[in-house]
């Protein structure tokens, strides 16, 4: 099963040559997510070959245009290129009357189904859940509404334990029983309970995406032990102040919400222009989690 | 005087990693212009290192977004870098209710006044006009209502013929009447016409700027003899009957316009994507009108 992120957009409210704004493209169990549609997306899922005719659905974190002024553009090539794909659009409330109009002024009659999903803020709810993937919407601390996103593979594995199936000489129409997580009666009257009969699945992997949000430790319930953490860590601590002025995290901090929230690796990111290099967010993320990781546009991570 | 053309995006409605969305910076006396404003349009401002504060006017030719998308995050951008100077904004009616509620929801208050210039289709007006630089408007024939634009810097240069001034013995106090266009009585009775006291002006130079729309000889007394004329060629002849269906023109076509327009310089653009080279393009345009040019990005070319 793939797990894969692809960062297109590293950057923050001022994209630059190097960085994008902010979005990020994810390949999870054959179901393709697009989380947040800074300018721009377009060409950076061209330019990291990414087939965006691909995608199921797009979960936008805010209404701040770094995080969706990309999304009319992408549409229209969507439709352009022959999109007959329903695309589903999380989003806050106000985001379809403001995506519609760009649209339809253009003349153009889309060949598929835009289908938003509006939160309300703030919102702790699935917003996209089949037999693949769970993906959940939970409140960040921003300026404006925002949400974070955790994406979470569903365990598709039934798998039956064929020898303790044998051993009591089961028959093939226990198994949808089993499937269904019914004990099961034995020819030998014997009662067999279900997790008998399955094998432990292993364990599904998660991923979640925190930006833009102040430091705060009302999130660390909704990403505890993830496998990838993505914080924003827009400032370093010589700009705590700015930080907190701007509903922002230092470098420091986003380590210190990894590290206690216990998740397995931390992805940092949303980095101000201000900086030439991110070393002493590195330096000073790692003073709180040891294993962290810094975006860049083009970056691909396996969970 | 300066006045120079840049291409920030020579792509048409499906940008590609090499060609960006419409857009244009001009330079003209000292007036700084932007021509369309395609979705990346501000990073592509920065890869080509134009201080984009420095815009006096945008010009918008018609509401497919990919001459358009690009706005919003623009203006954002300036806000944050500290623009308190006004900004305008020349397009369609409808532009306003479309740009200002995405600046609004993101709870940004710009520093700087956004003022909107409002056509209506067909329009034939000036748009701007100072002592430096003119710019009219007038009807292409799109799919939608579509303007092309004309700039023309202007005489800036009063020059006083000072051999024949000092001849006649003139005095400081005729230099404003001089100025304003009237004839002098000299202190010897002596009748001068207005003509001979100043020296002649060079010509004025002109760019005219035609995109989207299909081939059409009711542009022509807008873009007469001008230095240079932008003109979209988004199709060859192979595909006449795809750029007649879509109100687009070929190269050709194109040629034939310049032609018959008797320009300096044709300047052809707004390629579809599903060719990779020019080449034809060029030649095709070259049957009609010899002195052709391929835009690309990051193009400049002085006038």
């Amino acid at each position: 099963m793939k797990f894969e992120i692809t960062i297109l957009g590293s950057g923050s409210s001022l994209p630059t040559v190097e960085r994008n704004s902010t979005a990020q493209f994810i390949e999870c169990n054959n179901r393709y997510i697009l989380i947040d549609c800074g300018e721009g997306t377009q060409i950076q899922l061209r330019r990291f070959k990414v087939k965006f005719q691909k995608l199921d659905i797009i979960l936008i974190s805010h209404l701040h245009g770094d995080h969706y002024f990309g999304l009319p553009g992408l549409i229209s090539s969507m439709h352009l290129l022959g999109r007959d794909k329903p695309l589903k659009i999380v989003g806050p409330k106000e985001l379809e009357n403001l995506i519609r109009p760009l649209i339809e002024i253009g003349g153009h009659h889309l060949n598929f189904d835009l289908i938003f999903i509006s939160l309300d803020y703030p919102a702790n709810q699935i917003v996209f859940d089949d037999k693949k993937v769970e993906i959940t919407c939970f409140p960040l601390k921003h300026r404006i509404p925002t949400h974070g996103y955790l994406i979470s593979e569903k365990n598709t594995g039934f798998k039956l334990n064929k020898p303790a199936f044998d051993l009591h000489k089961l028959r093939l129409t226990d198994i949808p029983k089993i499937k269904n997580g019914e004990d099961i009666l034995a020819p030998n009257g014997a009662h067999i309970p279900n997790h008998e009969l399955i094998l432990v699945p292993r364990q599904v992997k998660k991923y979640a995406f925190c930006s833009d949000t102040k430091f705060t430790e009302t999130i660390l319930p909704f990403i505890q032990s993830v496998d990838l953490l993505y914080h924003e860590a827009t400032f370093i601590n010589e700009h705590l102040s700015r930080a907190k002025q701007t509903f922002h995290t230092t470098a420091a901090q986003a380590g210190q919400i990894a590290n206690a929230a216990n998740v397995k690796c931390l992805l940092i990111g949303h980095f101000s222009p201000r900086y030439k290099t991110m070393d002493t967010h590195k330096i000073e993320a790692k003073r709180f989690f040891n294993n962290v990781m810094l975006a860049e546009d083009g970056l691909m991570m396996k969970i």
